[in-house]
């Protein structure tokens, strides 16, 4: 068995072409003393995700354009973590903001974090679920935003991820967590092979 | 139901501050006509990850330090499309080169693509699955990469996955979509809830 270590962070310079893009460049001193000086990494720190299920047991998704991929997808109600605001208050007021549903601290059930593309970013997302979820009538969207609700039953959630209707990596990473730590939300999905 | 558009990019400028990391600013053009001269963007384009089943029943895991992230993580094989290599030619070579498994191109069952983090960066994970992998006495790493190997069974994967000891997006993704299409691999987890 190996001994994995991290690496030394000798020196740090911030070439971000913008604060919307953060990007810094690291001189890096690996375990076997090899020292690198062009290691780029960005810093997105932590995002906020969360899962609701509404009192007639359907999952809600937000489905819009993505322009860093350039699709229009299906994900889980989503954002970074918001100014002097706790993951918590952050995945409430996402929640609010992009389906129109009010939920309280209270209601937030954490289902753990996933981690995205941790080679080149630091980016944490902090998974909740929120039971007998309720509509508000309005979204609060920001310009960027054009959102469509998508709500879907969890046996129809899984059979979208099996065919690769719902294919963005933390949405499935945490629908997979929920499905994990509460089977009873997703029973009576066919586990039937494709074989 | 709303129409969701894509966004139109009227001008795009290349500001990578590196070629390891690029970015690119663009000015859009939204479905509702605001235009927008400040969004950047990366494009990580594709990745290759490979779900290794041994034999022996064992899932093939690799342990690294990731500098992004600046953790020591449990992923799938993977890596980024090798230049002038299909998606199925990276994947065999990163199956071999990471984790000593060699494999032909008849023996990769295609899973399915997951993207990450599509509100900012392009980034396409094609995932294989390949069954009876048999180990190599050698890896072949890049000087960047301090590989362990860990192989553990599916029912064992599913609870890692569960405690949040494998978080990894893409990984677990790639683990729900085998798990989704192929679930005789993971029969004989128990699914249990939290409650």
């Amino acid at each position: 068995m190996k001994n994995i270590k991290k690496w030394k962070i000798l020196k740090e310079a911030d070439v971000s072409p913008s604060k919307w893009f953060p990007v810094f460049q690291h001189t890096v001193e690996l375990p076997n003393g090899t020292v690198i000086d062009d290691y780029f990494i960005s810093r997105m720190i932590h995002a906020v995700m969360v899962l609701p299920i509404t009192k007639g047991n359907k999952i809600v998704f937000t489905k819009q354009y993505k322009h860093g991929l350039g699709e229009i997808t299906l994900e889980l109600p989503a954002g970074f973590q918001q100014e002097g605001k706790t993951p918590e208050e952050s995945a409430l007021a996402e929640l609010e903001e992009e389906v129109g549903i009010k939920a309280e601290a209270s209601d937030l059930i954490r289902i753990g974090e996933v981690s995205n593309v941790p080679t080149k970013i630091m980016h944490i997302v902090h998974c909740y679920l929120v039971r007998n979820a309720e509509f508000n009538p309005k979204q609060n969207l920001e310009v960027t935003e054009d959102i469509e609700i998508v709500a879907v039953s969890p046996q129809e959630t899984l059979k979208m991820i099996k065919e690769g209707k719902i294919w963005v990596a933390d949405t499935v990473a945490c629908v997979m967590k929920a499905s994990l730590l509460y089977p009873e939300i997703f029973a009576g999905f066919d586990r039937e092979s494709k074989k």
